[in-house]
């Protein structure tokens, strides 16, 4: 397991920091370069080179290979360091794992995150991407659907069962920046959801991937 | 490899056409069962007791087990059967891969059937689900830019490189929808893609995979 050469480039945002948290939790260390979201040093070069995409985050290997995408990051480290396992050991507890990123992404993380940009956040992006204000207050309701879904689908104390994965650190990550832009104020109708997610704020990995601001 | 006891749910749409083209392209054969989409099946017991999610297709295992969301069933079939590979030998085509994936999901599969589900096909989806046909026309435009971003960003014969992988397949099968159903028609000014797209419907898995029909 090694990284050697590699290096994550980050920003503010709730992706690069998933993707720190989940590097913390899987106890591997890679350096980072910040670049400079809000000044849009994302999209132009020589970032927007390296990665035509120009999202954050990124992860270049010794290689030259850039992998960009949040989830495709992750699946990456953990085919390199397997343990300890978010994604998963077996292909089944995978299949359980990807298919529950799947919903969180799905039901919740793509509806509020399109509400925040498409509306919510106007000022900040109405001059660099097509918006949809006018969408925004039903992409939250989609949301809200979504995490009651959630809710009610949960069958342990993490979302894909008895172990944390990957899965959790996305709604966790999401979920904390909802509140945070005050995307999304917490639903008081929601009893386990809320549980779960103090508990994901209680670990070490969530304080340490923090220190960038969103 | 065996999918021994195993049942793929499948019904019309281009989700299960997907995982069907993939399979095909595999050479993996999974004993399949259709459910009337359209007469609401998928949203009702047993199917909804079986994948709470909803949606088409689903692959339960033997065990028991039930996958739900069209990557995760990919990525379990060459969990299992790795050969021919798809998705990728390596950690770093397996990288590459789930990038592309991403980029076609996001980039065009998302606004493309946003558009179709939000206001294009209306009359099937109004009373099931939150529609907003006002955001249409800006989701078509973020569908086309996403085209015209993957054609300027294809470096070879597919669209990961040199091997024709899971992203193609998906692409492909999405824009065979979106032309079918009218949701876009195919966009003038490009060249690769729709060249890529011919070579993509001449495989003997684009015609197998259309068996149920749209």
């Amino acid at each position: 397991m090694s990284f050697d050469g590699a290096t994550l480039y980050v920003s503010v945002g709730p992706n690069p920091r998933l993707v720190r948290m989940f590097l913390a939790e899987k106890g591997v260390t890679i350096p980072e370069q910040v670049i400079d979201l809000r000044g849009g040093e994302n999209r132009r070069a020589p970032y927007l080179e390296m990665n035509p995409g120009g999202q954050m985050p990124a992860l270049r290997l010794a290689s030259g290979q850039v992998i960009a995408e949040t989830v495709p990051i992750c699946e990456y480290v953990e085919d390199v360091a397997p343990e300890p396992a978010f994604i998963g050991p077996t292909s089944e507890e995978r299949a359980e794992t990807r298919m529950w990123v799947r919903r969180v992404e799905q039901l919740y993380v793509r509806p509020m995150i399109d509400a925040y940009r498409y509306g919510h956040a106007l000022a900040l992006f109405g001059e660099r991407m097509r918006c949809i204000p006018e969408a925004t207050p039903e992409l939250k309701s989609l949301a809200r659907d979504g995490e009651a879904w959630i809710e009610t689908n949960m069958v342990g104390p993490f979302l894909a069962g008895d172990r944390m994965s990957l899965a959790d650190i996305i709604m966790y990550c999401m979920m904390d920046f909802a509140e945070q832009r005050e995307v999304l104020t917490r639903d008081p109708s929601l009893v386990k959801l809320p549980e779960w997610f103090d508990r994901m704020a209680a670990r070490p990995s969530a304080e340490s991937s923090r220190a960038l601001a969103y």
